[in-house]
C-alpha cells in the first residue's frame, strides 16, 4: 500500500471488472457497520489502457481527481494513473509542442544536455532542409522580378520588413490557435469564427504598422510617394494574409489529423516570404507604371 | 471539510504556525492512542504567501504531494495549494511563455476567443513595431550594399534563402534553451556548455545545408562557382552565429531578470536577418573580387 494509491479505493466484481470507487474519507467517517456497496460510488471515471496521454490529460484537468483508474477493453482494472505522473505528460506533452513550434523534431522526452550532438543535428536538419527549399521559392520569384529591381533598386531595401511584418504577425496567429487548439479553447468547427477574428485584428495592425512605415518612408528615407505607397499598400496585403493563414493553417492541420504544433512561425513565416515577394513586386510594377 | 484538504492535516501550535504534517492514512492506520505529535512529520515543505506561482510549481513537481501549506513570514499557516490549484497555473505560465515566443504580450489568462479585438491588437502590436524597427535596419544594410547588389544582380535571389536558414536556426536553439531554462534542465551558469554545443550542432548542420544548397546553386540555377561559394559560405557563417546567439541570449536574459521567452524565434530571426545581409554582402566583396 503506498502513498499514491491509499486515499482512493476502487471496487471490482470477481470479474476483476471495475464497479465503483470509495474514498478513503468515507470509510473513516461514514458508519463503520455500512458494507462497501452501499458506501461507493458507482459511476467511476476510468480511462482506457489505449487511450493516449494527451486525451488522459484532459479528463484529468476537467474532473480535477488527483486518481483515476485504467481499465482494458473489458473494463477490467488493470491500473491507477495519479496527477503527478500526468503533470510529468503534459510537461512532455507541451515541450513537444514547443519543440516542434521551432522546427524541431525529437520525439524522445530528454533534456537539452542529454541529447547528443547529433541527435539534435538529426532532429533539427528535417525542418532547416524543408524550409530551406520554400526560401528557394522565394529566391525564384525575386529571380523573376529581376528587370523591376534593377530598374528601381530601392524597393530591395523594403523588402526585409515586409517579410519580417508578415512572418511575425502570421506567427503570432498560429502561435495563439496552435495553443487555443492544445488547451481545447479552439477547434477546427470555429474556423470561420477565427478567419473573421483575425481579419479585423489584422486589419487594425496593418494600418497602424504602415501610417508608421509610411512616415519613415516619406519623412526619414526620403524617397518618392510612390516607393512609399507600393511598400505600405504592400505591407497591409502582407499582413492580412499572414494572419489568416496563421490562423487557418494550424485549424486545417488538426482537421486532417496532422499536429498543428508544425504549422508555426517558421513555416508561416516562409509561406508569407514567398508570397510577401511577389505581392510587393507585382504590385511595384502595377503602381509605379501609374506615376 | 472537503475533499481538497481531507488527506493531509496540518498542525499548528497556539500561534496558529505550521509544526507539523499527519496523513489520513497515518490516522486510520496507526495506533489511536498515540499523540498528534508522535505522528506527525515535522519537517514539512511549504511554500510562502509572497512566492511567485512558477516558485511553487517547481515545489510540487520536485515533491510530488498532491497539496501543498502555505505560510505567511512568521510562519502562519494561511492557506494551502492543491495539485489541480498548480496544473493551471503551470498551464497559464506555459501559454504565457508561448504566447511571448511569438511575440504576443498578453498577461490576462483569457482563451482566443475571450479576448476582445482591441486587446489582441494591443498585445500583439509593440512587437510587430520593434521588429519592424529592427527589419528597417537591416535595409539599412542592404542600402548600403546597393552598388554591390546593382552590379551583381543575382546575388538577391539567394537572400531570403540566407536570411529564412539563420532565422530558423536560430530559433531552434533559443526555443529549447529557453524550453530549458522553464524546466530546469539549463541554466546561465552553464552558458559555456551550451555554447559549446551549440558550436559544434550548428557546424555540422551548416555543413549539410551548404553542401545541398552548393548543389542546387551550381546543378540546378548553373550559377557560377564564385556566387555558389560565396552563398555557401555565408550560409555557414550565418547558421553558426545564429544558433549560438539563440543560444545565448535567452540565458544573458535570465541572469540580468529579463524573461527568457521574449529571447525567442522573432527576435532572433530580426537580429539574424540584420547580420546575415552585412556577412552575405561585404563577403561576396571579398570573394567575387578574387575570381
Amino acid at each position: 500500500m503506498n502513498r499514491e494509491t491509499v486515499y482512493t479505493c476502487y471496487v471490482k466484481d470477481k470479474g476483476r471488472r471495475l464497479i465503483g470507487v470509495v474514498s478513503l474519507r468515507d470509510l473513516v467517517t461514514r458508519d463503520p457497520e455500512l458494507p462497501i456497496s452501499e458506501l461507493m460510488v458507482e459511476d467511476v471515471v476510468f480511462v482506457n489502457v489505449f487511450d493516449d496521454r494527451e486525451e488522459v490529460s484532459k479528463v484529468f484537468k476537467r474532473y480535477e481527481f488527483f486518481a483515476i483508474p485504467v481499465v482494458d477493453n473489458e473494463k477490467r482494472l488493470v491500473g491507477i494513473i495519479t496527477f503527478d505522473d500526468i503533470m510529468k505528460a503534459i510537461e512532455e506533452e507541451t515541450t513537444e509542442d514547443i519543440e516542434r513550434m521551432a522546427g524541431v523534431m525529437g520525439t524522445d522526452d530528454k533534456g537539452y544536455f542529454e541529447t547528443s550532438i547529433l541527435r539534435q543535428v538529426r532532429n533539427r536538419l528535417p525542418w532547416l532542409i524543408i524550409l530551406m527549399a520554400s526560401a528557394m521559392l522565394t529566391g525564384l520569384v525575386i529571380a523573376y522580378y529581376e528587370d523591376q529591381l534593377a530598374l528601381i533598386p530601392s524597393l530591395i531595401i523594403y523588402l526585409p520588413l515586409l517579410m519580417g511584418t508578415g512572418g511575425n504577425a502570421g506567427s503570432q496567429s498560429s502561435t495563439l490557435i496552435i495553443r487555443g487548439l492544445a488547451l481545447g479553447e479552439v477547434a477546427p468547427k470555429l474556423a470561420l469564427q477565427v478567419l473573421f477574428k483575425e481579419l479585423r485584428i489584422a486589419l487594425l495592425a496593418a494600418l497602424a504598422l504602415s501610417l508608421l512605415n509610411m512616415a519613415k518612408i516619406l519623412f526619414l528615407d526620403g524617397q518618392p510617394f510612390e516607393i512609399a505607397l507600393t511598400v505600405c499598400t504592400a505591407q497591409i496585403i502582407v499582413v492580412i494574409i499572414a494572419k489568416c493563414l496563421g490562423g487557418m493553417l494550424p485549424l486545417l492541420a488538426k482537421k486532417v489529423g496532422i499536429d498543428p504544433a508544425l504549422m508555426a512561425g517558421p513555416l508561416i513565416a516562409s509561406l508569407v516570404d514567398t508570397f510577401t515577394c511577389f505581392v510587393y513586386l507585382s504590385l511595384s510594377m502595377v503602381i509605379l507604371s501609374m506615376f
